[in-house]
């Protein structure tokens, strides 16, 4: 049975520039090895590989109405997302990031916040979460603590399961802005700093626990080569990680989310879901884009079962 | 009337960063201003210009399959270009600039060549000339001059005028891999720089005689604030260029062959198409990218007669 899930907030597109350590002098130009645009986002990132995995998606947001816009929409419309419910605003230009790849695999990011920070609750279709399993809210920060939580209490009145994943780095005043929407969150699914940088806790486990006691259901953090961290009030799982070799880790929690939003919505026990999450997660790190690679849920299945983790 | 122009060759998606200085450290990221795209080329751009201008434009030239070159399809269709006749292909990326843009207006550029660089005669549709009444070829150097001059010829006898520009800095060897197009070119339009390189003329009278020496009928060099210089075996026009805030000159040269081709395609002298090229030229200086501004043949009428020239 085809799962249904919407995802809800930020929408980016990326645009990698492979193979340069500087910028030129002047006005003079370059050649560059390669040059790709690829749709991202906590939102729009997570529905591009929740789509790769066989799920309906459905995601709303905000756009500019300028040719970022046209591509962005675009880029996920290829990847199957369902985009009649991302508005268009004249308020904001579409939200983007520049990536300048060096050689050694870093990836600094130039970006623009554009549309993403003029997205509101009124931009909201709420009947398009009928019929859904999940509502995966993608950088809650955006709408504030409050309009997420109500959001999100809604979706789960609809019979919703609810994730939420932050955009913004580890800041104690950025968990206190969106406190109002823990307590409405089933899977809280951010990152190893993000955990210990909201908390100020020492260690993951004790990190994940204060998030418990702020309301969220269960916290699975991602945390690069070491895996997943799954942390419920009854049991802290460990999933390893995938052994690759690494290209891009751009947009790798966003398919974590997905691989494990999806194990959630086929009944998965946590510990599967999470290393469902894994295997989506190392699909896209071996490539450049939150787009990279070519795969299905049975070619990830394949690909979990055959691979050694670290 | 409508005038039909078909502009064949270099199509590239340019994205401007605005407000940087440098790379971030490591992978970390850094807020910008503005970020966009733009249709860009001297095929693409120059279409992008003369269909802002009234002209009915059929381009032509190679894309890659991938999101970016659906961006870029999607990017020159917004602007009313007919992109029927550009063909994908799977042999090379889109061909794309990223562009970060310092505060001081320099404008340094990381270019992929990709689809650009696998385009042929065998993917021209010379059918689509038909009815046209000029062929702007945008970057002959990647056909080569023999193709290059193949197809202007082509061109003249189904009663089109033809016009080049290059997208190679200015080098002898680049005029010598050309030297069979330019007796079929009605209209050379290069940058000062290139006339210098390409002849290693001291100055641009002698540059532009040296290239009409070779076979071109007329030189129409932009040189930035400037203006342009007309040169043909019985004239050498100076036209000045309009004293305007420059933001950015990405597209210039190509708006000003936009110009300069739909002033000569409805008969007006030289000076006239050249004083129109200028025009279109700073349409596009007072903003950043190809498709800067709003205008229309009739506000750029405007411009030109209400605004002082340097």
């Amino acid at each position: 049975m085809t799962v249904t899930v919407a995802t809800i907030g930020v929408h980016v597109l990326d645009t990698h520039v492979l193979g340069i350590q500087s910028i030129p002098e002047g006005s003079e130009g370059q050649l560059v090895e390669s040059i790709r645009i690829s749709p991202a986002g906590t939102a729009g990132g997570t529905a591009v590989v929740l789509s790769r995995l066989g799920v309906t998606v459905r995601s709303q947001g905000a756009v500019g109405t300028d040719p970022l816009g046209d591509a962005l929409l675009g880029a996920l419309s290829r990847e199957g997302v369902d985009v009649s419910g991302i508005v268009r605003t004249d308020a904001a230009q579409t939200s983007s990031s520049v990536l300048p790849v060096r050689p050694n695999g870093d990836r600094p990011a130039w970006h623009c916040i554009g549309a993403n920070g003029v997205f509101t609750l009124d931009h909201v279709d709420r009947a398009a979460l009928e019929g859904a399993a999940h509502l995966h809210l993608g950088g809650p920060e955006f709408l504030g603590g409050d309009a997420a939580g109500e959001l999100l209490a809604h979706a789960r009145g609809l019979g919703l399961s609810t994730s939420i994943d932050l955009l913004a780095p580890g800041d104690p005043g950025m968990l206190e802005w969106i406190a109002a929407a823990l307590p409405h969150t089933d899977y809280f699914l951010p990152n190893d700093e993000q955990v210990l940088g909201f908390t100020g806790a020492d260690d993951l486990v004790a990190g994940s626990r204060a998030l418990l006691g702020a309301g969220a259901g269960c916290v699975a953090t991602t945390r690069g080569k070491q895996g997943a961290l799954v942390v419920t009030p009854d049991e802290v799982i460990e999933v390893p990680a995938f052994r690759i070799d690494v290209v891009d880790t751009t947009g790798c929690g966003d398919a974590f989310s997905a691989g494990f939003v999806l194990g959630r919505a086929q009944g998965r026990s946590l510990a599967d879901a999470a290393r469902l999450g894994c295997a989506a997660a190392a699909q896209v790190a071996q490539g450049v884009g939150t787009d990279a690679g070519s795969y299905d849920l049975a070619s990830v299945e394949a690909f979990a079962a055959s691979t050694p983790t670290w």
